[in-house]
């Protein structure tokens, strides 16, 4: 049913002409404000982002070319990968010669239409079908794009929940693709599902999720946010989430974060056939957050690798290429993954000289013999094990015992005062160290006895 | 034979009616100290252990129940297990509903007397087979326990042999369980013969062995002891020591201490389907040993593990269960382990710039072109790995070479002043840096020829 | 073509009688010095070497035994191996029984005559097949050894090649043995040729290429370049690399050093057989090199390892066992070490936050959508690799993408001022950290739009 939903709205944005500005992108970000209210961010023209600059702003209204007979043999109306991104505006007649340069086919599939851009250097283009481009003769075509490259901005949105502490877990989807439904029209309707589930959620870390056109985008909102980075706990770049690959966590650039132990661990528990493969520079916006100036903790959710299906950036990633049951698996996999970040929790054991005595406060069955349940297993499993060092994913991974089962025990241990819970390790261990320290209390003098 | 004297001394055992304090206790004790003088402890009632208190002396004199008919039904003189330990004084008449929720039979099988107690709930009860249990039908019953719950104390028992050092080496083992002979007559038999045979050996570490009821014992213990712990360098659970189950090594809580490899190394020297085992909470007395306020350096030699074998705390627990040959098995892997912990020394090389010239110092053969024998590559090895960072086990795991050739290689090396021994790591690798940074002397002038 | 003339070098040192001192060593270096100039060394007899002193010089003209008939049962002029390397003169008569003891057949082969030495102990023998010893029977022998044992000196020569930085790599291989093709005029040849290439070849480090007898030859040089060892970067024994065994690469003592991944990396590529095996202290002048007192990142190349081939130390280690092929393997296996070690590399990058943008200094396709090529995809893990942390190798293994398209795609970064060669992790990391901690220049004016 969420399935079927996730599908409709990649449906819904499917025939938007996506850029890295202009109105496709606005149109895509007021879609989306529908579900969840967004915090639109434009960023003008000229703007230096680090080694790079925000371009003119790109603006389509038509685009089309005409044979020598008057036939309109490529027509932007008819699919919007028709026209390479950014082309500039044109009007001109040229022989075929002229106009081959200017002409992209499939490099393997003649049924399809390639998707190509020149964001950064002005040129103009026409992306069509192999067979089509064959049947192309000599002479005199007519070539016309009406677009304008003007002073504008870059549009981005933000979706931020605060949480009980300013700690982030940010999460990135890519929105300058045109017509392509897995790349990304998948991620941007997961994205904004999950940031409607988190916003009923009750949440330890805040959570900011990001629709931003990719590279420049994301280059962007880094520029605009660095001294904020430093409070990004945990990250995740959501894309190419419909398609009938097995579920795939690409590490973060780091390969050991807490992330990276969460999210395999989530999907571990959720699909035999998922993968975690390590990071690669080449990928989406964990280029620019893994960039080694940054060096997030940032991993990626997705299915197919970039360009690891051969669909990848043509005509034939359309909406058949998803599925509602695809994208529903997806989503669960990212609400896994936000919920064991939020169990992650890391106690320290306050009475840690022994095991403590769980019977006299009705944690422990009374009559002693048979082995312990699993929830006194867990509990024997926190209060070993909770010494700073280890978080409950940590102690998940040791025991084979599940995260909510641990994360249960550790709460009903917290209440009964023998467990603490600590900001993170080196602060615990400092804790604990103390704790261990402190002298025992003096042996009780032999005559008293006391109740139980 | 060997093998026949300790099934010997778990027969003679079994019998006794322990628990965690009481005249079992004592009656095993005494036993123990025919073989090996033991020091007696007695841990008043009352006392506070850490998060526990040492409850009130239980001893037993006689428990029965009678059915409607004045049969005598259950009767703790056909089998201790009958009783649930600790059950309080009771002289009552009671219908069968009052009665049942005071039976236990054994939840798989129905000719096993189930084992239970209630040491720290005041309460009382009796164990019996589920046939017998389902034999009982309405009526009035006369349930009979003469017990005594008094002011006491508990016992525990030590065996200290000091060696060259005041570094320990603790073995632990439990007393408390009734007739279960794997568990736990099977160690306390194998640490009685150990303890007979270490007293015998020329002996580097000291070796304290305790014979103490589980949990509330090794924390009286603990408690006892807590200034002591420092010194103890060392340290092995013995339990469940007669079964069929392989031998089978249970890491220290740390996973990674002197003890995990040397136990691992000396089990996979003596039995090929020998298993080591990731520590884990639950467990006997290395629960507390092994607590994160304590950690110590303390695993478990076993063989099933708790609730590893169908018979586990019941009747069928019985003599029948162990055999004379796997006892004999699991002593030996004890004195393996105590002559590995003694061999594992570790030097430094005096002379590390270049090899050691053997040949004029007798230990090398004169003439060269053959390759050397196994005492001369266990002299290349000691030398060439001796720089305070490896120990003898170290280099038996690089070089698959044997402990006792290296050890022999060493002492003949140690006694060429090629090696000397070193406390530990740290010292080691100081005093070595020490050594290669002094200057190597003077290029001899050329005319001074020495004889060899 | 090389291996033709590798195999003609070696057949050309084979037949002279070399030993660790004497005419045969500085013959050997002679021959040697027609390919590569030479600086020879001569190490006095009794210099003091760390534990070792240099020996008399030895020298050998003519040796036989004669049996009771007169009959030359045994001649040197037949096979050097006859005669017991460092014999001392003698002209005795002797019966069959006071001669018998310096007789030393092939343990195994009855057709092999050993190869035996007594540099160190003062003594005569002579080696000879199995076959002809049992022929010997009872009656008086004469024995003669027109050897010299004199004061003189060792000789070794070094081919020194500088490079950029003084730091060096060291190769080593040892010169003592006489009829023994494998071991070790298979080492000698590759040796020379190796010298002869790397002269040719631009080199950022410098090359010292030792050529001694083993173990006095290497701890003389030691103890004269102890002050130089410092600047020995990487290093390699050669030695035992015609026979048929794949290539191998033996660990240096240290078994992560730089040289290590470089040899282990470049067999690999080379050769599917090729096996990289751990360090152990029996070998050649590894024993030496890597010693505790100095602990040399020197691994060591070789096919058999010693005592590795039935053929080892006798007269079956002749011609007829190492190939023209299997040399030639070997020094290509050699050069494309040093050519790893050439290019092997370390840069941070000056431009970290984001990717760099590569489109506009020409770097990268002006077409988007496609995926990058090899040559983009190397670049994009150069930048973000590129922390002062990974060397080009370390990028290579991480990628499995080529060293040498790494290193290409690095000096077109480093061309374009995105990449600053380090001089190693430490200082990498310390510059890469002030980089970073750079603030961003403040965003442009908007209004402010550059030309790309």
């Amino acid at each position: 049913m969420i399935g079927a939903r996730l599908q409709a709205f990649a449906a819904e944005l499917y025939p938007i002409c996506r850029s890295i500005t202009g109105a496709g992108v606005r149109d895509t970000l007021r879609r989306v404000g529908r579900h969840i209210p967004l915090k639109i961010h434009e960023v003008p023209s000229g703007t230096q982002v680090f080694d790079w600059e925000v371009p003119l702003e790109w603006n389509i209204e038509d685009a089309y070319v005409l044979d020598p007979q008057g036939r309109k043999v490529i027509d932007f109306q008819q699919h919007n990968l028709h026209l390479v991104s950014y082309s500039e505006p044109l009007d001109r007649k040229l022989t075929f010669a002229e106009l081959k340069p200017h002409l992209h086919a499939h490099m393997v599939n003649p049924d399809w239409i390639p998707y190509r851009t020149s964001y950064y250097q002005r040129n103009w283009g026409f992306c069509l079908r192999g067979r089509d481009l064959e049947a192309l003769g000599a002479g005199d075509y007519r070539v016309k794009v009406v677009s304008s490259l003007a002073r504008g901005s870059l549009s981005y949105g933000e979706f931020y929940l605060p949480g009980r502490t300013r700690e982030e877990v940010l999460l990135f989807t890519h929105i300058c693709h045109p017509s392509l439904a897995n790349d990304n029209t998948s991620g941007i309707a997961i994205a904004t599902w999950l940031g409607a589930w988190l916003a009923q959620q009750p949440r330890r870390y805040s959570y900011r999720i990001v629709f931003a056109p990719g590279t420049i985008g994301s280059l962007s909102w880094l520029k605009r946010n660095e001294s904020r980075l430093p409070a990004v706990r945990h990250g995740l770049v959501l894309g190419l989430l419909g398609d009938s690959a097995p579920l795939t966590y690409k590490r973060s650039r780091r390969g050991n974060a807490e992330i990276d132990k969460i999210a395999e661990y989530a999907l571990a528990s959720l699909e035999p056939a998922a993968r975690a493969i390590s990071f690669e520079p080449y990928g989406y916006d964990e280029r620019q957050l893994c960039s080694p100036g940054f060096d997030l903790p940032v991993g990626r959710l997705t299915r197919s690798v970039n360009d690891g299906y051969p669909e990848y950036h043509s005509s034939a990633d359309n909406l058949a290429l998803i599925s509602s049951a695809q994208l529903q698996d997806s989503l669960l996999a990212c609400q896994r993954i936000c919920e064991i970040i939020e169990a992650d929790r890391r106690y320290i054991n306050l009475s840690p000289k022994g095991e403590a005595r769980l019977g006299k406060r009705g944690l422990y069955g009374g009559t002693g013999g048979s082995s312990p349940a699993a929830r006194e297993h867990a509990m024997l499993w926190m209060l070993n094990q909770s010494d700073g060092s280890n978080s409950i994913l940590d102690i998940a991974r040791k025991s084979s015992r599940p995260v909510d089962v641990l994360a249960e025990a550790a709460r009903e241990l917290a209440g009964a005062e023998l467990l603490r819970e600590v900001a993170d390790a080196e602060a615990g261990a400092r804790e604990f160290r103390k704790i261990v320290a402190k002298k025992s209390p003096a042996i009780s003098k032999a005559g008293k006895r006391r109740k139980r």
